[in-house]
């Protein structure tokens, strides 16, 4: 696959791995935009928000080649395999990013943990247009299908017409049959947190691990313009994500405390 | 170690791991403002971000207890220490989360890579007061006793006043003799990112692997407000950063765009 300047070159990525059934649907779509360079590890690297791989060396394996895409498979983290696509292994810079679409929902707080919007902020910094989608079901048969009309539509605009820098798109699609989704709505992140419920366990030599459990608490369920109430509301939540952290409203109040 | 509900009770966690001369500094400072429990990796856990794990089960050693302090080795990341302290290892939530000092900077871009300021943001998502310190330098002989002097002022602002729900800080102590710090300045995030410079080598068996490298460009350096002017000007930096990732300016315009 090579891809002239005339077509659009779109880089695919996720984190839940080559094998996922929600990459396997994105590929289907996106298809039908451009040519495709696809970078996953070959294993699922969810929670693994923007973390990078800099103590262990990393792999590369070019696994599928046809006359549309290349498919990579790669050692490390989303955020490792989209710095070496853009820098190593593609021919240009993409038009778009496109990570996902995530097994389970990746709104509210959840995206400070989750590697699919990592890659996606990644490209904010590389000052590449690039959006994130994630299905609210964790279910082993989830069906991704119902994410298929939304994916077009906000990538048909996102190739249109770019994003301010350092922005990129958050998509959470609830897991609804399509005709029972009432449309897209463009929402700010809830306030909401993970309420960790420890499993504390003894191993067979006696000694004790955790696994991390917990269940998500929506600080504001009362909100009606956030991401958790569209996703609840049978809306496909659209929040813009920026790389900037500052918190700008504190600034002048933070002065006078010092 | 028993904190009483009189004491002030501290968090200290770091991510470069419970040898690092920054976490033994920054531990000798906070002995002055309370009891404290101290979790880190025995290994340093750069860049990790707030990644969590998912994957594998975690453990947890008590290395360390006298009447001052207790101290935990944890197998995950930062985030996860963090999680596993407030929920599993400590008596009661904790008054103050204070990570670092971290071995170079985390101004700019470097927050959402950062695993010490994830350990703050993991505070803020908890409602406790948090924040993070780093040295911009990466020398091994690197002297953090400069930061003494910021650690004190900004930790005793702290316990006598909150932060409103989601805004930790993120502190950056220029690498210099105490007498040359001109002071401190509340600043934003500077618009900046790192230029990869993969370095490609081939192992014994004559595979291509790849280390990732690279050096930071500021996108603003002409801006004298933000986070990177501060620390090469001489200044100690101190920026609110937000759990809210919600380009709140975009939102009106995004929804005239589907």
């Amino acid at each position: 696959m090579k891809a002239d300047d005339k077509e659009k070159l779109i880089l695919i990525t996720n984190d839940d791995g080559l094998y996922a059934a929600g990459l396997r649907t994105l590929i289907s779509i996106m298809k039908e935009f451009g040519k495709l360079v696809v970078i996953s590890a070959t294993e699922s690297r969810s929670g693994m928000s923007q973390a990078l791989t800099v103590k262990h060396p990393l792999r590369v394996k070019l696994l599928e080649e046809d006359e549309d895409k290349r498919v990579y498979a790669c050692s490390g983290t989303p955020t490792d395999g989209v710095k070496l696509a853009v820098n190593q292994l593609m021919e240009r810079k993409p038009d778009l990013i496109v990570s996902g679409i995530n097994h389970g929902s990746n709104a509210s707080a959840s995206v400070l943990y989750s590697g699919t919007m990592a890659a996606a902020l990644e490209g904010c910094l590389y000052k590449i247009t690039s959006v994130g989608f994630s299905l609210n079901s964790y279910s082993s048969t989830a069906d991704f299908s119902v994410c298929e009309e939304y994916i077009r539509k906000v990538c048909s605009m996102l190739l249109r017409e770019s994003l301010p820098q350092g922005i990129c798109l958050n998509v959470n699609i609830p897991a609804l049959k399509a005709g029972e989704i009432k449309g897209m709505m463009v929402a700010r992140q809830a306030m909401g947190s993970w309420q960790e419920e420890f499993e504390k366990r003894k191993d067979p030599a006696g000694k004790t691990y955790y696994w991390l459990t917990g269940r998500f608490i929506n600080h504001e369920p009362e909100s009606t313009d956030t991401d958790e109430w569209a996703i609840h509301n049978g809306y496909v939540s659209v929040v813009p994500v920026t790389t900037d952290m500052t918190a700008h409203s504190f600034i002048d109040i933070l002065k006078t405390k010092f």
